[in-house]
C-alpha cells in the first residue's frame, strides 16, 4: 500500500491545502502510515494537523513514535498536545515514556492536568480506575431535556462519548444513566429525572479489569461509569477500550498457555532478545521439570529390560494425555475467563470431565489396540497399550480439571499453571499407569 | 444469587405492578433469570412484558429456551415477537431451530420480513452479510441537519443505533456518514453532505468477518456499513455483535489449538455426548499419527539395546521440542489472527525464529547438560544430550513457523494444522535428531 501522506508532502506545496487534505483523512489512517515515515516527516506532518486532530493521532500512535515526537518538539507544543488527549490516552502515553521524556511532560502541561495524570496513575495495573477516562457528560436529575442537550452542546465536544450521560447528585453520587437516545426521543420539557434508568450497572475503580470486561460481554453497553468507593462517579470506561482490552486479555491467554511471558506489542514489532527472554524462564523451567519424568523411566528400567517393545508406545501415551488434559484444561480455563464457569462448579465439571473422559478413552482403545495388532505386537501388549490408553485419558482429563480449578482455588492465573505444567505432570501420569499395568498383564 | 423475577410473581398480584416493575429492569438481566425458569413461568414473564422489551428479551435467550417460549405461545404472539426482533437477531435465532419452528414462524411473520430473513439466510455463513442489521439510519445529503433529526426521531426508535447515520443517493450507494454527535453541534440550516464524512470505512456482504473484525480493531468505530457488489448499502454492524464475535473468534482458536472441533454453547451448557464428538476425532488422529513416532523408535533400537540409559532423555527431548514449537506457532497464529502477520512476512519471521531459537538453545544446552550430569550420566552423554535440545529447539521453531505458514497459505486455518499436528511432528523431528547425535557422539 502506498504512503497517501508521502504523496500529498511530496505533490501539495501549498499549507493550507495540505492541511485541509490531512483534515479530511481519519486519524487511524493517519498514524499508520506516521508509522512508516521518518521523524522529520512525522513533526511536520503533526504540526500541519488542527490541535485536536494531532492528539487523536497522537494517541494512536506507537510508544516509541510517540517519544521520537515528544523529543522533536518544542514544549509549548507538547502543552497543546498532551493537554488535548483524552486523560485515559494521556495515561496509557506517560505510563510508556522513560522518566525524563514524563519530567518534560509534566513540566509543559496545566497544574489541573499534572495533578489529574499523577491521580490515575496511582490505581492499581489492570484496576478500572486505571483504564477509565474522565471526560463524561454528567447531567443533572432536575434539568429538562431541553437544557441537557444545551449543556452537551456546550460542552460535548470535548467529551470521549455523549451517547450515555450520567446524572448525579450535588455529591456527586451516580443516580442514574441516560441515553442521547433516550433524551432524542423525549418531549424537551421532561426532567433528566423522569427519564434516566435508575439501575445503572457499573463498576469500581478498584475492580480487576477481567469484571469491567464481564459487563461489557453481558450488556453490550457502549460506556460503563466507574464509581469510588463512595458511589462518587469518578470516569467511564468506553466500548473502543473494551473491545482492544479484550484483544490483549486473550492474546495473553494465547501466550500464557503457550509458556510465553506475555508481552506488550505486535509480534513482528517486537525485538528478538524480548521475545526469547519472555520464553527462556518456561523452557528451562519444563525442561528441569521434564528430567523428573526421566527419571521415573529409571524405575522402570528392569520392565524395559525384560520387554524393550514396551518403549515404542511411550511417547504415543504421554502425547494422547497430554493431548486430552489440554482439551480439558484449554475449555475449562476459557470458560473461567469468560466467567461461565465459577470454582463452585467443580463438581459438576469433574463429572462431565469423567464421562468425557470415559468416552473418549472407550473408542481409543479400540482404535489402540488395532494400531498395536497392525505393527505387529502380540495380543498381551495389545491389551496392555489400550488399557493404559484409557486410564490416561481418565487420569489427564481429571488432572486438568483439577488442576485448572486448583490454580483458580489459590487464586494463581489458571492459564500459566494448568496449560504449560499439564503437559508434564500428564506425562509421569501416564509413564506410571503404563508401568503398573505392565507389570500386572505382561508380568514384567 | 436470588431470582428477582420469581420474587416478583410470587408477592406482587396486581398485573399494572408487574408489568411496571419488569419493566424497569434491564432485558439482559430478565433474560438470565428466565433461563434458570419452568416453561410456564418463561412464558408468563414474556406476556407481561410490552412487545418491544419481549423481543428484546427473546433475543438475549439461548435457542433452547427460545424453541420452549415458541412451542408454548400462540401463532399471532410469534408474529409480534419475531416482527419486532431486529433482523439480525431474527435470523440468527432461525439458524438454530428445527425445520418445524422455522415454519411455524415465518408463517406468522409479515410478508415483507419473511422475504427478508429468507435473504439473509442465504449470505454465506461467516460473511458479513449473514451477521448485518438492517436497521440504520439512512439520510440524503441534501437534507439539513434540522431535517436529518426530524427524520431521525421519526424513524430512530427501531433502529439498531441512531449515533452512526448513512448518507445515500437515490440508487442506494453510499455516499457518506455522519455522527449523532457532529450533527448535534452542526448548525441546524447547514446540509448533511456539508458536514458528512466521505472517506467512509466499509465491508462488503461477501467479505469473511474476520475481515469485519479487522477493521472494528483498527478503528474503533460504533458500526460498519455493509455494501453489495455494487456500493449500494444494505446493512451495518454495530460494535456490540463485534465484541460477540471476537470473543467467540478467540475462543474458537483456543479450542482448535487444543485439538477440540469448536462448538457453539457455554461449557456447562454443552452435553458430554457433544463434547465427547467434538474431542474423539483429533485424539483419534493425533494418536495413531503418534504412533509413527513409535514405529521410528523402532529404526533405533540397536542404539537403544547398546546404550539404554539414552530412552531416558527422549520425554524431556520430546517435551521441550513441543513446548518451543508452540511457543513460535502460537504467536504467529495469533499474530495472523489479529492481522499483525500476512504471509508475506515469513522471511522476516523466520529470521526471528531462527535466532530466539538460537539464543534459546545455547541457553538451554548449558541447563540440560548440568542436569544430566547431576543425573549422573557421562560426559559424552551430556554433550548429546544438550547438543540435541539445541538443535530441537532450532528445528521446532522453524518447523512451527513454516506449518503455520504453510497452512495459510494453503488456505486452510492455521490454528488447526499448526497447533495439534505440531507436536507430533516436532516429536519424530527430536527423536531422528537426538539419534543422529546420539550415533555421531556415542557411536551406538
Amino acid at each position: 500500500m502506498a504512503n497517501e501522506i508521502r504523496g500529498l508532502l511530496a505533490q501539495v506545496s501549498d499549507r493550507t491545502e495540505l492541511k485541509a487534505q490531512l483534515g479530511a483523512m481519519n486519524v487511524v489512517h493517519i498514524a499508520e502510515e506516521l508509522e512508516e515515515m521518518d521523524k522529520p516527516e512525522v513533526v511536520k506532518v503533526i504540526r500541519l494537523l488542527s490541535k485536536n486532530k494531532a492528539a487523536e493521532t497522537f494517541a494512536c500512535l506507537d510508544s516509541d513514535v510517540q517519544q521520537g515526537i515528544i523529543e522533536a518538539i518544542a514544549d509549548s507544543e507538547i502543552g497543546s498536545i498532551i493537554d488535548e488527549l483524552f486523560l485515559d490516552d494521556a495515561v496509557d502515553f506517560i505510563e510508556e515514556m522513560p522518566a525524563d521524556v514524563v519530567n518534560r511532560v509534566l513540566a509543559n502541561v496545566t497544574r489541573e492536568r499534572r495533578n489529574l495524570i499523577n491521580q490515575f496513575l496511582k490505581y492499581p495495573e489492570d484496576s478500572a480506575g486505571s483504564i477509565m477516562t474522565i471526560e463524561y457528560v454528567e447531567l443533572k436529575s432536575e434539568m429538562t431535556v431541553a437544557s441537557a442537550f444545551a449543556q452537551i452542546l456546550s460542552t460535548g465536544y470535548d467529551k470521549e462519548t455523549i451517547y450515555t450521560c450520567y446524572i448525579t447528585n450535588a455529591a456527586k453520587t451516580l443516580l442514574g444513566q441516560v441515553s442521547a437516545k433516550d433524551l432524542l426521543l423525549s418531549e424537551q420539557e421532561k426532567t433528566v429525572g423522569e427519564i434516566m434508568e435508575q439501575n445503572v450497572v457499573f463498576a469500581r475503580t478498584n475492580d480487576d479489569k477481567e469484571e469491567l470486561m464481564a459487563i461489557f460481554r453481558k450488556y453490550g453497553f457502549l460506556a460503563i461509569p466507574i464509581v469510588d468507593s463512595e458511589d462518587h462517579l469518578v470516569g467511564i470506561v468506553t466500548y473502543d477500550d473494551a473491545f482492544t482490552i479484550q484483544e490483549e486479555e486473550a492474546t495473553e491467554d494465547f501466550e500464557k498457555m503457550a509458556a510465553i511471558t506475555p508481552f506488550e506489542n505486535d509480534y513482528l514489532k517486537t525485538g528478538v532478545i524480548q521475545l526469547s527472554k519472555n520464553r527462556i524462564p518456561w523452557l528451562m523451567f519444563l525442561m528441569i521439570f521434564g528430567t523428573l519424568t526421566d527419571q521415573l523411566t529409571k524405575l522402570f528400567e528392569d520392565s524395559l529390560a525384560i520387554m524393550p517393545a514396551l518403549v515404542a508406545f511411550i511417547p504415543m501415551l504421554m502425547n494422547t494425555g497430554g493431548n486430552a488434559g489440554t482439551q480439558s484444561s484449554t475449555l475449562i480455563i476459557r470458560g473461567m475467563a469468560l466467567d461461565e464457569i465459577q470454582t463452585s462448579d467443580i463438581g459438576k465439571v469433574l463429572a462431565k470431565e469423567l464421562f468425557v473422559s470415559l468416552q473418549c478413552g472407550i473408542v481409543l482403545v479400540i482404535a489402540s489396540y488395532v494400531c498395536v495388532i497392525i505393527f505387529g505386537e502380540g495380543f498381551m501388549v495389545a491389551v496392555t497399550v489400550s488399557l493404559a490408553v484409557l486410564a490416561t485419558i481418565v487420569m489427564s482429563n481429571i488432572t486438568g480439571t483439577l488442576l485448572t480449578f486448583g490454580a483458580r482455588a489459590l487464586k494463581m492465573d489458571p492459564a500459566i499453571i494448568a496449560a504449560p505444567l499439564l503437559t508434564n505432570i500428564v506425562d509421569c501420569g501416564a509413564l506410571v499407569v503404563y508401568f503398573v499395568l505392565a507389570k500386572a498383564i505382561l508380568k514384567v
